[in-house]
């Protein structure tokens, strides 16, 4: 798995507070971006997040460049609908090298097993394409486990959401492998922005996920 | 592949055009609900489709059941945002007797290795689990051929970019016969309502796939 | 203020409940609508809200009659942005007996005052058209109070959103009559979809606002 | 009207047309991002556009202050779902000196008496603020015309189908001269990003309006 960010709106700390900000002022936006100091910035946003008041969270967003993920995951991924994704066609491009992804847990005879299902898939992918197979029929036979890239962009209030979803331990290995990732490279851009980012257990002290959930903390009761 | 509508708005097409007429009108949505006979229905309908104010056709939804279709159809499907979709989970449900979906194209030669090719996943999906290997990771190995089921909702508005995208030659074989399947459903209900859904070749006498079109019709001069 | 369901999804918790045991099951949505009782209904539904799970409470919608509300309510319910509106114009409806909406806290001299101005921008307005001044330009004159009509659709975990940030004690004293409304009014369609449905303190015992709350419970501690 | 872009994702055609590129190739974002030379980027987008594929232009994004704009147009403006907004609000900033928009076409009779009431209502404001009343129901007296300030961000794609609709004749005055500054405004920072953005009759050599248009150009016939 490689992620990347390959671009990001500049200062984004300071441009949700100065969004933030303007909400309750007389002054601005423009204003606000320059009069705002570092801990200006730090305060307004500390009390959005406590307020659960995300709304200017959204002006700042983060592109992505995500490659050597399988198409299990890119199929979670992008049932996040308040982003935007473009992700490498299996109809345009040729699979006749295909990566995959093997899951950890497939060790031993299983991983013996994996492996040479992955080897008779590509050699019969291969085999149907040079039969005139169109690529967008041979890639029928290509398993969940095949690579993909995509470029995917979110706002940071849609990151939130990610964040809270697929960092949680209930999540699938490899969509909170690159949530965790993701929260990585966005908290070396925007650390105050981010400081609350992440699985309700650790930033709400609360599960979400009720009696269906690791066990590390107890739901909220209701 | 199989597709039925499990619920709908009732009265689509009138709801959408009080909801229309409501914009222009001293009258409120309850009364005009009552007032209108089916040829204002049909005039405000075909007013609003001419002058491309599609906003009130989004208060008329529609509930799918989709079933017998691949996991390749399911990851092109669910990028279309707006719309709401449960999916059969290959986490949760068990898939030691998985359905798949073979391509049209694939016959004599390669059907029999398409075949053998399913038949071998199934039993190395079958004896991963037995090993003990999570479903969730045993599915690493699943072609996207495999059937999944889905609930789907759209609104009208939301149809209509569907069924332009989607019914076009240009979309894959199987989405497109969804699509046409799904704009026959829709017809049966409220016919009016989806006069103009389709390709714009065919209702707006125009290709939109330019110079990569099917060759049916020529793209709108810029 | 009026407020009237004018059309919603039939058996909405059936085909909320369908979709959502759709996911964990072999069965397809079909066959889950018959199959489902009322107690089984009711257990999946509880489910989905302890887990949080809300994405299948998106297949049932409610659409919504709004009259004799004010353009201040208007514009903040039209920032709910996961809906569908249709609202009457002030281009295109003349304007020339508008009504209005008094606040409660405006009494007495206020009162008088307040009436005093609404009888004034009327005559106003109506001169301006008079001297041949275009409707939409007119109304710059209207008050915020003046009275306009809308149709609103939302999905059922949409509402979940609005009852929780609009039936809130911090929220303007209009668009919380009129979230309280619409939440009584599907209530009574769909008791048990809504059961949990409301601001954070009666539904999940913390303040949401923190610090800016009302005071009736505290805040939860991060 | 002030409009400023105060922050936007830096270098929006590479991104654009790097993961455009991605779509179809074997290479990754960040390698494209590199690789792509001017005149590839322009390829690529001409290409896009010409096809109709405007997703990836959503992966670029652009935040504008706006300020010295009537709550007429905010209303218009913020009906534009998929974009992020923050107002300056009329619950918490005073208004005891609003400013206001007057409407070109209010002259001389009609400019007195639209005058003489602003500074009727600024009057009764004050007044009510003074008796108790709340700002936020004191608020209610406020016009149309009253000023306000947003920071609103959109993505590329978006901001198309803003331009397309709030750029022609028929849109009102006040939200197309706010439409055509921003799209001066991007213009500057991604000439070949926006080059076919604007209305239909300019772009696309026909009018979405049909009969409703404002006779610059026929409607396309079906």
């Amino acid at each position: 798995m490689r992620v990347q960010i390959i671009a990001h709106t500049p200062e984004p700390e300071q441009t949700v507070a100065a969004a933030a900000k303007l909400c309750y002022s007389q002054a601005g936006a423009e204003e606000l971006m320059e009069r705002l100091s570092q801990s200006d910035v730090d305060r307004l946003l500390s009390r959005l997040e406590q307020s659960g008041h995300l709304s200017p969270f959204e002006h700042a967003s983060f592109t992505f460049s995500i490659e050597g993920v399988s198409r299990t995951l890119s199929h979670q991924l992008v049932r996040h609908r308040i982003a935007s994704y473009s992700q490498q066609s299996q109809r345009y491009v040729s699979q006749l090298q295909f990566g995959y992804v093997t899951p950890p847990s497939v060790k031993g005879e299983a991983l013996a097993i994996f492996t040479e299902q992955m080897e008779s898939l590509q050699e019969a992918y291969n085999k149907l394409v040079s039969l005139g197979i169109p690529q967008e029929d041979a890639r029928y036979l290509l398993p969940n486990a095949a690579e993909t890239k995509l470029v995917a962009t979110f706002n940071c209030r849609s990151l939130y959401n990610f964040f809270e979803l697929r960092c949680c331990q209930r999540a699938q290995w490899e969509i909170r492998a690159l949530a965790c990732r993701m929260l990585d490279e966005v908290r070396q851009i925007a650390p105050r922005l981010f400081l609350h980012a992440g699985p309700t257990c650790i930033v709400q002290n609360y599960c979400r996920e009720g009696e269906h959930g690791c066990g590390r903390l107890r739901a909220r009761s209701n």
